[in-house]
């Protein structure tokens, strides 16, 4: 399995309805088929210094991870809501094999 | 369940023993009741900006979490490991509820 883990930053001044809106459209990204397994949440407010929001996102390989970016629903959550909603973001992508 | 997300850059100039000790460290945490379930890696390399590490811990609640910090393996791998190893570190916690 290939992992992707996105962690961000609200853009200053960001509103509800911009953070609302990429929320809702962060969920469509279930349907693309290489997004084999996605939690996401956003920080529980027990530390300050925390990011706001993290996403761990699991493919089949890397192949399958650009495949994703590429896919249209990605491209208009790139364009549409993260370019408004996200300030700050930090990935790290890494190889790993569930234990079962 | 309560995640905890921890994402770092190696500390500069932390030697390739510096780092190996740290892994290792971190791999005894797993002995720690309270973490649940524990996947990490290290970057893969593919982009430029990436951070260096990640760890994805799941715990029982916020107590436990709060618990496994209190832990004197915790406490040693954090003074004696992490101290030399981890230059930057973000974090970010939520509940969530696996899906089966």
């Amino acid at each position: 399995m290939f992992r992707q883990v996105v962690m961000c930053r609200w853009a200053d001044g960001a509103s509800s309805e911009v953070k609302q809106s990429f929320r809702d459209a962060f969920e469509q990204l279930r349907s693309i088929p290489e997004l084999l397994d996605l939690t996401w949440g956003e920080d529980a407010g027990h530390f300050e210094g925390n990011f706001d929001f993290v996403a761990v996102m699991d493919f089949d390989d890397f192949a399958s991870a650009r495949r994703y970016v590429e896919h249209p629903l990605h491209q208009s959550y790139v364009r549409d809501h993260a370019s408004q909603a996200v300030g700050e973001r930090v990935v790290v992508q890494h190889d790993w094999f569930p234990s079962k």
